[in-house]
């Protein structure tokens, strides 16, 4: 059979990486396959510094429509990034009649409603596997490994970059700013580090888990974002001596009323093996109805994990380029026609969870009680309680609650209470706690 | 589309799992498959006792060659295990134009080539997912998750009994023969626990691993298997003092001269995440040369987990059951025509490992000295070394010693010479080990 011929858009790290995995295990891909898997064309920034990726038979261009405009090629392989012209290269793609693979989280996440319904209109596959965690294959594990369950909640340790930062700062015991200056030195966060340590990269790959989970369109500007930035080296302290680890969790649940969709640091029982994962691996945890808790773990970024996932989907492309459109795996797990689009996002105040609090409370008689009534009053039990003794000289001290779940409404007007006790120094430290059991 | 039609063969705990599953699922799975399953007859082996799973539209009979031979059922689903009848009717159904769908690793690992092929020449799918660690995907994770890569060894915990009795005894501190006792009370081990104690069950599911990871025939018989019916609870303590678990591993790994599949306890160091896999969950670790190393996590059997992959290829299956039977996914992962016949399964003497020893050796001077030059004599580093105080009034204690890799043979001959000092009391207890790195 003739080979399946590739274009690439884009040559940098995850390109390159595509390339080198390719031309390496040209053979063994093939042998699985069934068809040779030969990339033609790629469109890079700078034609020159692509020269070290050249050999036989690849064309260069700096023009990246030149690739989505060739009749010869059966697959454009989209690894460019951002919104535009990823976007227009993408679409122009399909209205040629070629399949997409793309490694574009932010793409999918924001525009995958109308990139799958076009495809689905020109009969063309959009695959996407290396735009979530990386060389992990969730994507399929979740659209085609667990299809028998109703699907209650997926958690997933889904940025290494701010994995690997929470990791630093429990292993030496260091603050946020330190941990991420040095892990810019070693390259593990970028020079502007926002979309990964504001949480934003996490959102857009559990915006495009929970559409698979759950099956409902991608609605990223849903989503509830938190990053790390805030986190002191004292909150992951103490979570440790409570027996808790402090992540950066993607966390998509069904409710009766609605999904929740949020991405913010969480206290993880040490016990669970998610909360075990460390430096910038990734892991994501789903809890099916029928086969319970399973668990995913690997590279969730760099050339190789990520170039991993895309040749996968080259090969899944490759299979299934003459079947059928109608009995392909459906782009977001569901058939089009059966998404819940009426399913709501639940808004922040919506969403159930437990708490940790850490607040800063004067050494004086009936504080305890002022604060255990005003939660007692919103009805949020207690689960644990750390006061240390102050300091030899100090009048106050940091007080540490844990409480169980409750609504975030009732939580926000508990807190605007605590905080207006006289003996209550500051501002309340709230990070949700995740027991991810049942 | 009108419904598919499955015909099940056993109506026991993965039956009776199959059959609620798509029963309470049955919309969710239907808007994922874009066709509805619908189960409308089983074979029982007693029809009494079947009525408790009765419905509308299914039909319950006591020979299972009825449903084989009707020409309704399009795809057939053998939970019965065993070889015989088991490998007749599936023989049969594939014959009559069938698909099928099995949970039988005794039957794969044993007469899959034969299988495999029958179905090749039919044109019809043989799905297996649920004849390793049950719910977890980890045949869809190599087959088409990890394709891109060269894989180099994959390694699992993939009997749930005996990582039970493991946990346990590791928890507990208690033998091996308690455990199992109370394993049995709870209804983690059989009656008769010899496929599970003895590695067998593991063997099975190991020996297709690794086809599918390597592009190997099944080949079973060639498989090395060493059960933990040995194991003591003081190596349990020993090993944690020294920083690693205790593990029933089935590891294969691809060598410069064939391929190593094995089953054995094996050391793992604690800091990895497989060696926190705790009770009668599962977990297979992978090493891919373009990932790196991925882990699949979840329960391996149960009724609901098997189920839940037993449903999941009933999907796949629907989908692709009207495709061209050339670009489905082949039954081993590699083209049948790409299958490496050829490349041999090394004998236990020929793997390379490192080991944990332990032995009883006399308190008195020179023992270390003629120990260690026995291993030096033959090339075997040693990576740790223990020897605790003899207690009051003893005149012998335990040496534990960690080695670097060595061939088995080595290993072999070393162990002969040690067990002849005069100062070395009984048999030297050998346990492997694995760090699982690169």
């Amino acid at each position: 059979m003739k080979p399946i011929k590739v274009g690439l858009l884009g040559l940098g790290t995850v390109g390159g990486g595509t390339l080198t995995v390719l031309r390496r295990n040209q053979q063994e891909i093939t042998r699985r396959a069934g068809r040779e898997i030969q990339v033609t064309m790629a469109a890079v920034r700078d034609l020159k510094k692509a020269q070290k990726h050249n050999g036989a038979g690849l064309a260069l261009t700096a023009d990246p429509f030149e690739v989505v405009d060739n009749p010869d090629i059966d697959i454009v392989v989209e690894l460019i990034g951002g919104l535009s012209p990823a976007k227009e290269l993408v679409m122009k793609a399909i209205e040629n009649g070629k399949h997409v693979v793309t490694a574009n989280k932010h793409l999918v996440a924001k525009h995958g409603n109308e990139i799958f319904a076009a495809a689905q209109a020109k009969g063309v596959m959009v695959a996407f596997e290396a735009a979530v965690a990386g060389g992990i294959p969730i994507i399929k594990a979740i659209r085609e490994g667990l299809t028998a369950n109703r699907i209650d909640w997926v958690a997933g340790i889904i940025n290494g970059t701010t994995n690997f930062i929470l990791s630093e700062m429990r292993e030496k015991g260091s603050g946020f700013d330190t941990v991420l200056a040095e892990a810019q030195r070693l390259g593990y966060a970028e020079a502007d580090p926002t979309f990964d340590v504001e949480g934003i990269d996490a959102a857009h790959k559990l915006t495009i888990l929970s559409a698979i989970a759950f099956g409902i369109p991608v609605q990223f500007d849903k989503a509830y974002t938190e990053g790390i930035t805030r986190l002191t080296g004292e909150d992951v302290k103490y979570a440790e001596q409570l027996g808790y680890r402090i992540k950066l969790l993607g966390i998509t649940r069904r409710r009766p009323n609605g999904i929740e969709l949020r991405v913010h640091p969480t206290l993880i029982p040490e016990k669970r093996l998610i909360a075990n994962v460390n430096g910038a691996m990734n892991a994501v945890l789903v809890m099916g109805d029928a086969v319970g808790p399973t668990l995913y773990y690997g590279a969730g970024a760099g050339a190789e994990p990520t170039a991993s996932a895309v040749v996968a989907d080259l090969v899944d492309v490759t299979r299934l380029a003459t079947a059928d459109p109608h009995h392909r795996v459906p782009h977001l797990a569901f058939q089009p026609d059966a998404l819940h689009a009426d399913l709501p996002i639940l808004p922040m105040d919506e969403v159930e969870t437990a708490y940790y609090l850490r607040m800063r409370v004067a050494d004086e008689t009936g504080v305890l009680a002022d604060i255990t009534r005003i939660l007692a009053d919103a009805d949020i039990s207690i689960d644990a309680l750390m006061q240390r003794e102050p300091e030899e000289g100090e009048a106050s001290t940091d007080l540490i609650l844990l409480t169980h779940e409750t609504l975030e409404k009732q939580m926000n007007s508990a807190m605007a209470r605590i905080e207006g006790l006289a003996s209550v120094q500051g501002k309340v430290t709230r990070i949700r706690l995740e027991t991810l059991g049942k």
